[in-house]
């Protein structure tokens, strides 16, 4: 049997990332193209074709290309692949990226929501895989609140591809913060990284720092105003934790992104809020919060170990996940094609 | 091949009814005796345990027993079967459940909460079976806010049996009603009878009819400050329905429980806020919203089937879930045993 190599393409506003992957954390090949939105969505979806297939193309010896995958801003409705008034994508409401991109290519991909590849990866290869977990829900905080569901070491979409949208869970009721998706007192309007200014141009006014990373420096050398910010931080998340700890009851939550260098200026909050608010994480909270080893029974949450790159790494492995049983990853022919 | 039979108990905090079941909808006999909390718990499952011997040693023809299905209210930490500070059971607090039923019995039984198991009923045979729905979410609204999740047919347990207790997700953060499960703001604080018959007495005084069924009936007749209180409700099931839905997306979400006869008193509110908070729903929502047929690619909230009866099925339901296939139902011999 021949080895096999997979695509992967993570769409991001800003740039566009596609690699080549077989297997492991690390890739064949990577490519960095910016985004350009405003060339319109066919000058995107015809970059990233071509890169695809500059990486198609290689040569990687014996390996066979076994799929590709695609990782895209959401909400995407699936199975079809479309993209839902997409808040990262302006313009793109509407728009079938997945026909777009196997007609330009001439064959089918795996299409997802880059939350949910990211959160495939850390189950895989990140937290997942060095505490032995086949079930996490992760939340990445950065521009937005992205979050990703697996449950029993697959994505779980839910009927129309939108399950994982925890970003948009209310974590306050009364006088919540307008959200990009339409509602109010989101979670994503307290723990992603343009809340956090908000917050602190709400409380600061003028003085307040321009971007999240310099109200985290601030925090950290004691601005009590600037440590508010990150308490708001951990009260939302242990509110917005507080519900899907108590439905779910995973044995991880997983915490990335760009906010989380701020991890122990909003944590102890997060920790102590929990404890009052989830009596599911009451009855089964760990006493070490951060060990080598989880224990059974217990509940833990943790910062992702991937970084930014789980995004790309969770598109590689999309192609490799369409199939029944990981014994079969990288050997089973390409489902649809 | 002989035919087979189940037994079910459904443990509540007032009555205990035991059920012999062989398919279908209906029972084969019924037992009810109170449950005599007071007299200490060895005297319940005393009093468990003679109903199934009496169940069990009946003349049911060439039927067999197949197992015992025992649903009680949580929380429940399972595969123990120990309960874990259940407010409608004090005094239950560390009680194996599990090891003192089949001690007494000789025999092993399956156990899950009482929530779960009415959520597997009505899956199997209630609106779940109607519109041929493998996944929904059960929200219960009775002495408190009961919550069940089914996914792919399966009871959702999480990893220590406490999943699904969907009653205690957040729905109001600030100055939130204390709840029974320790923490305040919970969905059951304003979505249960017990909360209705407090938030009249809230806005109303001594003036407050004492129970939710007089309440709603005085709403009913238009009584403004009663008509506020379903309103209120309505709004709390939005906020925690909006969570369930932007992380969940299932096709159907169902409301179970006595609240439930106030269902047109509290409905518009809810639908009218899950279109301004959850944009999962508003991109999911049906133009019709109690159909006779289900679409694709939309989400249903809808009422219960199965009424009270939904429990004591759901236990009978239990021992014939342990095999995979549902086509093995009936037939496989009890795991465990």
């Amino acid at each position: 049997m021949d080895e096999m190599f997979s695509i992967g393409v993570d769409l991001g506003g800003t740039n566009l990332r596609i690699a080549s992957y077989a297997g492991g954390v690390d890739f064949l090949d990577t490519i960095l193209v910016p985004t350009r939105l405003a060339e319109g969505r066919e000058r995107v979806v015809r970059d990233m074709c071509e890169a695809i297939q500059a990486l198609a193309t290689k040569d990687y010896g014996s390996r066979r290309l076994t799929g590709i995958g695609i990782g895209t801003p959401g909400p995407l409705e699936l199975p079809e692949g479309i993209l839902r008034n997409p808040p990262n994508l302006p313009g793109w409401d509407g728009f079938d990226l997945r026909q777009a991109i196997e007609s330009t290519l001439g064959r089918s991909v795996e299409i997802d929501g880059d939350a949910n590849v990211a959160a495939l990866a850390e189950q895989k290869f990140g937290a997942g895989q060095t505490h032995n977990v086949k079930s996490l829900c992760m939340l990445t905080l950065g521009t937005g609140v992205g979050n990703g569901l697996i449950l029993n070491e697959h994505i779980w979409h839910g009927s129309t591809g939108m399950g994982g949208e925890g970003g948009h869970i209310i974590v306050q009721d009364v006088d919540g913060a307008a959200c990009g998706c339409g509602g109010f007192g989101c979670l994503e309007q307290y723990a992603s990284a343009p809340a956090i200014v908000r917050m602190a141009h709400e409380l600061m006014g003028s003085a307040a720092p321009a971007t999240s990373h310099d109200i985290a420096l601030l925090a950290a050398e004691g601005d009590p105003q600037c440590r508010l910010i990150f308490e708001k931080v951990g009260h939302a998340l242990a509110i917005a934790l507080t519900g899907l700890i108590n439905t779910l009851n995973l044995p991880l939550y997983i915490i990335g992104g760009g906010v989380c260098e701020a991890w122990d200026l909003f944590a102890p909050v997060m920790f102590r809020e929990l404890q009052l608010r989830s009596y599911v994480y009451r009855l089964t909270a760990p006493e070490i919060l951060q060990p080598t080893q989880l224990e059974r029974h217990k509940t833990y949450i943790l910062g992702a170990q991937l970084g930014p790159s789980a995004g790309l790494l969770g598109a590689c492995l999309l192609p490799l996940q369409q199939k029944s049983g990981s014994s079969q990853l990288l050997e089973d022919p390409l489902v649809h094609q």
